[in-house]
């Protein structure tokens, strides 16, 4: 049945039939005229949005329903991760051709949830409407967290450390591959393609961090490195310096790299929506983020350090010291 | 300048240099990953969200960026004012083709802030992105209530007194007289096509009903008091019944209506996007209400009453007691 025939209330039904379950921390969730929560007791709230629209963020020859909800969750639950927090509370606007079959709609809500869900978000409300040609959603994402442990992007300073929770440039590749192939990737590039399509949000890795107090400073890498490590030094006031070789790259992205003749790591720089946390550390803490890892409970690569301001952002390569390219995704001017 | 000229950075540090102002209940506002809200103690939180989609929720021939930005606005504080909350804080997420006039971005942002203000709303994020061709505005809004404060749409029960906060139908004829004209109406026609276009909500007039405790349940007039009455009445677990004669015309629609020859109580009855509240009272608590109406501090229209679930949802008029239609706006069927 397509969503003309069905309507708004069927679909509103529909989602709260599949996903709403009042309880005392939320005494009113979908379908009343607002959601209400109940804040757990001494905690402070972060709040964010996220916005897909097809033709610019994805389209729908390459990505399923369930995967465009998946991401669209996956951006919102990077976002609260990035601050250290618990996420909680989901909303979701979404306006869909009158054509859109109510299966979809389904999937879609379900490729978010079921992300969701894994991290204990509940479904409180949101929008539908229709829409004359374009797919479109945004998701809103509540979180909590502990007075003064929310990690800043402006906490760093010069002499700490930079980490990432993991490699760079996959999405970057899987995207490369499933515009190479009109969306028809071969099965040994499903990673690349796979991370692309359907990121982790490093919401355990974030909360790790900021409940131990080790980030100074942290942000997600969703525009690419050059853009987002650009804006941790802008709101701290300092420059960095990373070293390229230390970038880390997964075997599938070698791989691919080299069948293209290619240097992995450039695909790291200059990738964005990787979806993993780049976060900076105290020397004195750095001791412990190691142990951390070495144990098996974060995921922490070395890259690089916080310099001073004047120094600028730079990578250190093959060809020495350079100033870093801002050469992350921008909305208004490239075509994804 | 066009958006993608300007790019996404240059619209969020204008965004921040015109809205940001952190506060102890803002300890982090626009342009970190997320916002940081400290919540006031004791209360509950407030959450919803409307989408507005270009071609289905609005013209940009009849609509200008201001009011465009007005109305977003505005359904999202009708939805806290139908709760009974105070609106505290707003996201909005935007997608704006990329050769949009930096000074329409401007214009949408003024449009939502210049209403929202005047409730002591702050601007705390959001999202831009580029669109193939339609401009998509999704806002979020945040409002307070006191514990059991909530005004749902559950509460009322057979015997209980219906009120509306003021005439119905206006939004209507505004919309019918845009469409007749191309989006130039005459003069005389201002009032209605300026309640079409920039309607204001009831958040004072919903704060009085929950904070006196004197309704028992509340919805506001969004799609049409067919569909509203109707989703109030499920809600509970009840029927209603309304006085045609009874419900609230004004004086320009009377006189629009007459040229056409029409009831104007038909534009009152089929109408959407009033943004009125629609309320129930115990009959032990009508006389509060008549006497807040006659100090000025309420405006409040008595309509009819609820009735047993089984006697329907009906109007009586001139023709006696009928079924009231379902007329209210389908987002997926009808095109505005």
């Amino acid at each position: 049945m397509e969503v003309r025939r069905a309507g708004e209330r069927r679909i509103i039904r529909s989602l709260r039939r599949r996903f709403d379950r009042p309880s005392p921390s939320l005494p009113v969730g979908i379908g009343d005229d607002t959601a209400l929560i109940r804040p757990s007791a001494g905690k402070h709230l972060l709040v964010t949005t996220d916005l897909l629209v097809e033709g610019i963020d994805f389209r729908t020859a390459w990505s399923s329903f369930r995967q465009i909800g998946h991401k669209a969750m996956a951006a919102n639950l990077s976002d609260i991760a990035s601050m250290g927090g618990i996420p909680r509370y989901a909303l979701a606007a979404v306006a869909l051709p009158k054509k859109t079959e109510m299966k979809s709609v389904h999937l879609l809500y379900s490729g978010m949830m079921t992300l969701a869900r894994q991290y204990g978000v509940r479904l409180i409300g949101g929008d539908t409407s229709g829409s004359p040609r374009f797919v479109m959603v945004t998701v809103v994402l509540i979180g909590e967290i502990e007075p003064h442990r929310a990690v800043r992007r402006d906490g760093c300073r010069p002499g700490d450390r930079l980490f990432v929770t993991g490699p760079l440039g996959d999405s970057r590749a899987g995207l490369e591959i499933l515009k190479a192939t009109g969306g028809n990737p071969a099965r040994r590039h499903r990673h690349l393609v796979q991370k692309h399509l359907a990121p982790r949000p490093r919401v355990r890795e974030g909360r790790l961090l900021s409940l131990r107090g080790l980030a100074s400073a942290m942000i997600d890498i969703s525009d690419g490195i050059g853009s987002d490590l650009r804006r941790l030094c802008e709101a701290s006031g300092a420059g960095a310096r990373i070293d390229l070789a230390a970038l880390p790259v997964s075997r599938p992205l070698a791989r691919y790299a080299e069948t293209k003749k290619r240097d992995p790591r450039r695909y790291a720089l200059e990738g964005g929506e990787d979806f993993e946390l780049l976060f900076t550390v105290r020397p004195s803490r750095v001791k412990e983020v190691r142990r951390l890892q070495s144990s098996g409970l974060l995921r922490a690569h070395p890259i690089g350090e916080i310099v001073p301001r004047s120094r600028g952002v730079t990578v250190t390569g093959p060809r020495g010291e350079t100033p870093m390219k801002e050469t992350g995704y921008e909305h208004f001017i490239s075509t994804r």
